[in-house]
């Protein structure tokens, strides 16, 4: 994944611990997205909850995002102004939403009576490379969050964004504020974080889509991981490789009630390793965010698909699920084809287009595809799975254009008119649905 | 005054010009306020106006506003969420106002063709102390500007902001954008600001209340300092500090005509010194935006008045026009009387409130006062001026309540009902109206 790196999130975290430990002082550390800082009453309750959790000497470090949809709303007025905005400057105008929201939410703490102080992602100590929209975090020095944490009760942090070495402001892309924030619990050496979303944890598949969906009282950290990847949009992958490589429990839970929520761990490290054989698959994700690119008259020959895949990823372009296969007995010619995030149709394109006309070969482009994953821990020991997915979706009435499997999942790409049907489809055979299955750590959370 | 001070704004100012000019690069500078870069059209025709100023090695710092009433609107939200918002915290939310504005414009540029670059007021190298919302600016870091002067056509810069040694985003209040620009220029050494406005220059008076004010070619900088400080609202005070301290003559002018404007500057040194003769008065200006404040039954002994305005100045309450006097014959308590800034009424109270009520003294808020102002370098020294003046305001039927005078100034407060009326015959009685005299430097100005 292009997302993730091997760079520690600050070299100071046992120490940070140690040192707010040493002061009795627990740490919670706390993200509320978008809907959760919708409008100012919201951000009135996202204080209210905030105070509530503390007492007893804890103190809290609470990332946000921006208000409801003011990201969107930037960035169509920057698509208004220009054909192809700059990505340094497109960041420099997004990092203003969560700006916003740093203040409000620590003037409405304020106004509680909590002593609460704002910090930009720069100021918090984020530092990161330079590829702006899309940026990786190399360090947080937390030097300045807790010199905050020991005169103030509550440390508000803007997700989303940090700075460049040269001191550019930079935003970690889409869903970044789950990274911002699982990258500090990690910096400042808190067990857990807390993620506050408007459903009330992780479940088998989207329950807007599939209402009959399960909520799981915990998941893996590679199986949420697979989720996240695969479309499941309740946490950023980023946020949860970082949680595994740092050992951050997440807990996703509900911004608006207090019922406990999903717990994001290592269940392979867990007492209750007996839990997995309860479990084959965990849940399944839709993605409808991609379009299939094919290639057509490519040269059969040595070197090719490295020529078109380097130039797609010089390019920033992540390629997903690829077929390869020759064309006729006979025929020099063979046919490509792989899937790209939308957004990326155009910048892909682009990146190919000397290759391709030094080739001879042409792009086509195909909407209207979607990518159905089944996830689970223990999906590749365990046999008849594939074959159990497969007949499911044929079932409903869809065509598979392309499959991929890992260890821990299998995807297949299909006609996006068939996608919800197949959804529900694969769910049923697998007996995710709500109640439905006699597994006793997931028949407790259905009225969690 | 309290907004000025004495710090060099960067030591490497001659080196920079000298750098810029043996590139061969002239430099412009230029300031757009918040409704000339009101919405994205706008914004466009800024670029478009910013791109035909280029040529010829021609580079640009544009130092840019909020969009229209963008601070307004986030200042309310912030009033909305808290009752006495932290000033630390509002200026975080406020500044993001500016920042919005350095990006649309830096893509609007970039979509003509022409090389920008956007910086915020803390990366371009604004260093204030840590007077929040009212921030005085320590020292310009021109570093990275000059940095990408070399690379870029256009360095876009957001005004009326910084941060404290400590790295917290500090803004420099109101009209603070007027200063950034300056203060970039002197720093840059830039011979010449230039402030695009909604007028086309300065007026004897606001030509909105006073249609036959005319428009001045020229105007010193102490002149526009008295202009400015009592409120007319076309230049920051502060703005004019600077330039006068930093000898960077400043043209106001229209964002929307190519009209030249009126230019600040020192007449005392120009060659041209004999147009002081003609004209000892250059305008009037009002000023309603001031709440009286009177003290009953104060004791009349000696360090009364030092504590008062002790009090008020540790609470960073500036206070104008002050009157004094014992009541009556034998009586031991006496009565005072002062002017602030409306905004600032219950900060003074605040203040105030200790030393009152152990003096066993009362304070009582009026207001509806206004305070009109008869602005010229040589008022000090032209006899018969302050009677004229007196003479149209009770013309006008206002009753004067205070009078301050200073060498290029006579301020009178009146009732705000008669504000207008009083406006109208003192600059009709010094024959400021368009076309009605025959100072030659001015009437070269009516079709300007």
């Amino acid at each position: 994944m292009s997302l993730v790196h091997d760079a520690p999130p600050g070299s100071s975290r046992s120490e940070a611990a140690a040192r707010l430990l040493a002061a009795g002082c627990p740490l919670r550390v706390m993200k509320f997205g978008g809907t959760s800082v919708g409008d100012l009453e919201r951000i009135t309750k996202v204080a209210a909850r905030v105070e509530q959790s503390l007492g007893g000497g804890v103190k809290a470090v609470v990332v946000v995002s921006a208000m409801g949809r003011t990201t969107d709303r930037l960035l169509t007025w920057a698509r208004e102004i220009a054909q192809r905005p700059s990505r340094r400057e497109l960041d420099v105008l997004a990092a203003t939403g969560e700006q916003q929201t740093i203040a409000l939410l620590s003037l409405a703490l304020a106004e509680r009576g909590v002593k609460a102080r704002s910090f930009t992602g720069p100021q918090a100590g984020f530092l990161t490379d330079s590829l702006f929209g899309g940026a990786r975090i190399l360090a947080v020095d937390t030097t300045r969050v807790e010199r905050a944490l020991a005169e103030y009760d509550v440390v508000v942090v803007a997700g989303f964004q940090g700075a460049d070495a040269d001191g550019n402001i930079t935003t970690l892309g889409r869903g970044g504020s789950d990274t911002t924030a699982v990258a500090l619990a990690a910096a400042l050496g808190a067990p857990e974080c807390e993620i506050f979303t408007d459903t009330d944890g992780v479940y088998t598949t989207d329950p807007h889509v599939i209402p009959s969906a399960s909520k799981l009282d915990v998941i893996d950290y590679d199986e949420m991981l697979e989720l996240a990847s695969q479309g499941a949009k309740v946490l950023h992958p980023t946020s949860v490789w970082y949680a595994r490589r740092y050992g951050v429990r997440i807990h996703v839970r509900s911004s608006f009630t207090h019922t406990q929520g999903t717990i994001v761990t290592s269940l392979a490290d867990a007492t209750e390793g007996s839990m997995l054989s309860h479990r084959p698959v965990t849940g399944v994700a839709l993605d409808l965010n991609h379009a299939r690119i094919d290639l057509h008259t490519v040269p059969d020959r040595p070197g090719v698909a490295a020529e078109i895949f380097n130039a797609l990823g010089a390019a920033g372009v992540s390629v997903d699920m690829i077929i390869q296969g020759v064309r006729g007995a006979g025929d020099s010619r063979q046919q490509m084809a792989f899937i790209v995030n939308r957004d990326l149709v155009q910048d892909a394109l682009e990146a190919l287009r000397p290759a391709l006309d030094a080739m001879g070969a042409s792009a086509e482009v195909g909407d209207g595809v979607a990518k159905l994953s089944l996830v689970g821990i223990a999906i590749g020991s365990t046999p008849g799975i594939a074959g159990t997915m497969f007949e499911a979706v044929s079932a409903a009435g869809a065509n598979i254009e392309m499959i991929t499997t890992s260890e821990v999942r299998i995807s297949v790409l299909i006609p996006a008119e068939h996608a919800h049907a197949a959804l529900r489809s694969v769910h049923s055979a697998f007996g995710l649905e709500d109640g439905d299955e006699d597994d006793e750590s997931r028949s407790s959370q259905v009225n969690g």
